[in-house]
């Protein structure tokens, strides 16, 4: 297939996709913009006859996808993960335009996902929270109600142009964070606000959130990451060496 | 519904279109992007449940749609006419992408039409004749076999783009935090950290500077200025602690 480098280190991530024609259908229209990577998360019917008729003659893309029962599952191996919402949140970090989010997805040369939500529901927050940006289809604000199939061929449409323009690709300067690294930060952090009493874990109000929303717009670097469990750790032994 | 003017002045015309579907399909995708003109051109089944099952709520869209008979009748009004191809044809006049035809179009306010054809055959060269300009959605050179209401989706939303001219969403602004609280905050992170013992302020090394650059890459809020320092105020208070 002919696809442009940049667009071989995307994958779209499907989360709880209630219609199997509308996989068949994200399938297809991936293939003709040149993506391959299809990751279905707690699909409620897949395989299916009707996603198998809506993908054309798009099956190798579909039947490659990979399913998983979690979307951490899905984005573990990856750097940047871009949530698609029809609505803005409150917390969340950056909303960016689809032509914006796919010229910056090509000059940084990372693992990236393009996270979708359900059909009725969209995302959760939960979901939105495990990505680093937000990106929001421009649309009718009186009907912004874009089919999932139709959400991910604009998505995947505004990849391949920004693709086939830069042929000058510029590596980032340092290697980003996974997803992984960051969920373990996040974990590290949570425990030690915990037990500097700074954290109430049964009246949580919205710090994690909030630090979630800020360490999600600066993209951590692997390094970034480093440090800042080197501080968690450091936390620990003074909390250790006090209670002892 | 909330269309900039330009988008009033656009019809789709689908010709011969054979799936019920598609056109429900087709109609969705005009009105999430703002388009209402639908002209439909001998459709092998219309009205038709499967068509409205599709539309999902843009049944006002589908249900005005124009029945015609003939090209030349859904064009009869039209000052410019756009034909979709998938392939280039050897007696097309200009190939335009739709990006170029959309910022045309919504420049020349004409009363314009996208033409685009039969699912399986597309535009015959006499309906393509019948069009002022071509247009192709670049594609996958392999693959190029868009859904038709997925082509109709791709080219409303430049459409809109075009007529909206960059007045994109903007995310939920928060208050940024000043340049003097945020000297603050390093200020007291740099007390912390040599109080916690993970920065030597004899061999610095790069720490601080890496922090810097990562906070800088944020634009921190007001507010998660309060956060950062209250988590090194609780810090502080362990450490005052253990030491007494």
């Amino acid at each position: 297939m002919s696809s442009p480098a940049p667009l071989s280190r995307i994958r779209i991530v499907l989360c709880q996709p209630s219609h199997p024609g509308n996989i068949g259908a994200a399938a297809r229209a991936m293939k003709t913009m040149g993506l391959t990577r299809l990751v279905l998360v707690n699909a409620h019917r897949f395989p299916d006859p009707e996603a198998d008729a809506r993908s054309s003659n798009a099956t190798d893309v579909l039947h490659g996808a990979k399913l998983c029962t979690s979307l951490d599952e899905a984005l573990a191996d990856c750097q940047l993960a871009i949530a698609l919402s029809a609505r803005p949140r409150e917390l969340s970090a950056r909303i960016i335009a689809p032509r914006e989010v796919a010229k910056l997805v090509v000059e940084q040369a990372q693992e990236t996902a393009f996270v979708f939500g359900n059909e009725t529901t969209g995302l959760s927050n939960d979901e939105v929270s495990r990505c680093q940006w937000l990106c929001s289809i421009p649309a009718n604000p009186d009907y912004a109600s874009l089919n999932l199939a139709a959400a991910v061929q604009v998505i995947a449409y505004e990849l391949r142009l920004a693709a086939m323009q830069g042929d000058l690709l510029v590596a980032p300067a340092f290697p980003l964070a996974t997803g992984e690294e960051i969920e373990h930060l996040y974990q590290h952090a949570t425990q030690t606000l915990v037990a500097l009493k700074f954290l109430n874990p049964l009246l949580p109000k919205r710090l994690l959130p909030r630090l979630r929303r800020l360490f999600a717009r600066t993209q951590l670097e692997h390094e970034e990451v480093n440090i800042l469990r080197g501080v968690l750790t450091s936390i620990d032994r003074v909390i250790e060496r006090k209670s002892k």
